[in-house]
């Protein structure tokens, strides 16, 4: 089965909606302009989507103004990809110019500005060289910037329909991957060639691609959740773990799936049966009106039935959308008002034995219910292949 | 035919070498230490790889001295992976943490230094939020900071036989993989399906990953170069260009391939000689001692029987290795002197008709025979599918 989308991108309403609703939060925050310098952002007000982002050559610049279209300011090399898009005003510049890339043209289109939003907050970077940014400040100094993290963030954190269907087609492309691991994996086979074997799968199954495939097989549970394969055989005994982030036109799922290998002991089936209950505590903790910080609570307080130690992942879950992991994050620092239309991750952990630990994740959108499902629910009880 | 390395990462001793020389210069330069927040520069110097990067969540960071082993500070997330490289000193935090996102940890490693060396410079990103950067320098006004850009990608400029070895490994992939496109597209198909075979071929010949898959087919030439796919089928008379960045055990390959379907018209056929030419005239001038700047001009003058624009994606090729586009830039500005043992892209570039272009491209070794290629030279002739 091959699942497809529709259509690649949006119409231009959806990204007339976006500037629209940035820009009355624009002018409540006293900005004449927001500067987006990151694919994500880029990507969500005009629908410029390259894989060309992961060359760390050329910057690229986008100014959302306060009223009227967004202005991409873009290398050369851009030029025709963005002309596709709805924005009018593409200035670009033959880059790479280490010299002057993109600056003398930033500063013409900034210098009439008094109040410049740029995001400089939590879970951000700036996408250009730090020299650049200093050079940019120095000819600027009537300029104030000030941080537009929370309000472009705000905006990106709930999903238009348009997008929960792309995010549930991914989501249904990855749960149709994971449901072939069983005729893919088995004792004997190195882990790197599992990997690969489940992103061809992931290809097979309609994904664009798999940027993200991390996860590990060892005795009884694993040490961490980040780790590139090596050439180690599946034993018996081991609990294999993957965890993928696969793309469709742009958009992400991310969750992962556990399997004991030949056989299980009591205490993995234990951890897993803990965080399968702690999930489905946050699916009923997913509603419009709670709090990221109450949506971890529900899940610690199964989690702590096993281990109360709080974990080394430092969330149980995150924003999903366009990144792999996005804004809010469910953790007792976290305070942000969940919304309906919000898509999240719930990603409860655990640590237990001799420095192992298993993850789970399911990928949910948020509603008046309760978190509905986008990804498959995981079994019940630890699958073995 | 599966080609995989023998082992993954390097031996310590690597890694040893890399941190003395650094030393050696920032000995030279006057530097306490140079401060490291990006992928391939913490992956250079410790040998840490993970896809989890992806993320942009939590900041890393590695902190060289001017002696002894480098320093990880890290999210605690990375902590187990981190200690199977052959750093020692690893300190982390619960991360995220946007009140205290390392910023305590790191304030206390560098409070004691006088110059800091940071990598500001073209083709650099800060990848950990700019307001928590300026909370730093605002903690620590005693500190110089000294770009390191120079330096560091000096350095990684020159590639050692141990990674010139992943590097043919890479391109040998990417070579077989290419050379299988005939028995995957056909007229008819549509391009996406192209890209997603492309990619599964790619994992099925032995590659880790295929990240970077962009291309085009058109008419008798294509309008852009880092486009992703759409459903339009591959047309009779299109060229089809692929250009992919595919990865082994961190390491890249970037080079493309063009081929007509069905039939090619005389345009083309000069385009993609002079182009294949052009690429000759490269590998002649990639000795060292020579120039950058030599190697653009040499290239240059061959596409100028055709193109004398100077086309728009501003050089005509690259360093490669740990990231699909590195220093140094085949372009008029860039006076590098080619060393042994460099690893290259050679990337002529022509537009021709009303707004389409070509691209070739070759992976290379710098020697002083010339340009050793890494990557099964192109056809000498536009092949036909």
């Amino acid at each position: 089965m091959t699942i497809s989308p529709p259509m690649r991108g949006f119409p231009d309403a959806e990204y007339a909606a976006r500037t629209e609703l940035a820009q009355i939060r624009m002018a409540e925050a006293g900005l004449d302009a927001i500067l987006l310098l990151t694919e994500p952002e880029v990507q969500y007000f005009t629908g410029f989507q390259s894989l060309f982002w992961q060359s760390p050559t050329r910057p690229w610049f986008v100014l959302v103004p306060v009223s009227g279209k967004p202005i991409a300011i873009i290398p050369e090399i851009g030029a025709s990809l963005m002309r596709r898009s709805w924005i009018d005003d593409i200035r670009t510049w033959s880059a790479p110019a280490p010299q002057d890339d993109g600056i003398s043209l930033l500063i013409e289109a900034l210098s009439s500005l008094r109040t410049l939003g740029v995001m400089k907050g939590h879970e951000t970077h700036l996408r250009m060289p730090l020299g650049d940014w200093e050079r940019l400040m120095t000819a600027l100094t009537g300029l104030r910037v000030a941080d537009a993290t929370q309000l472009v963030q705000g905006l990106r954190m709930v999903k238009s329909p348009a997008e929960i269907d792309k995010l549930a087609r991914i989501c249904a492309i990855g749960s149709a991957t994971f449901d072939m691991v069983p005729q893919i994996a088995r004792e004997g086979m190195p882990l790197e060639d599992v990997f690969r074997a489940f992103r061809r799968e992931a290809l097979a199954q309609g994904a664009d691609g798999a940027p993200y495939v991390v996860g590990a097989s060892a005795q009884g549970g694993y040490a961490d959740v980040i780790s590139p394969p090596d050439a180690t055989p599946l034993a018996a005994g081991d609990i294999l773990m993957l965890d993928t982030g696969l793309v469709l036109d742009g958009y992400y799922c991310d969750f992962d799936r556990n399997w004991a290998i030949g056989h299980a002991d009591d205490t993995a089936r234990r951890a897993y049966d803990v965080l399968w209950r702690a999930t489905e505590a946050g699916l009923a903790a997913a509603r419009p009106g709670n709090s990221c910080r109450d949506l971890f609570h529900a899940m610690s307080a199964v989690i702590a039935e096993m281990d109360d130690s709080g974990g080394d992942i430092g969330r149980l879950g995150h924003g999903l959308g366009l990144q792999l992991t996005e804004q809010p994050s469910h953790a007792a620092f976290d305070t942000t008002t969940l919304q309906e239309n919000m898509v999240l991750t719930l990603e409860p952990s655990l640590s237990y034995g001799d420095g192992l630990m298993m993850v789970h994740e399911e990928n949910i959108v948020v509603t008046p219910q309760g978190g509905r499902l986008l990804s498959t629910r995981a079994a019940p009880d630890l699958p073995v292949i």
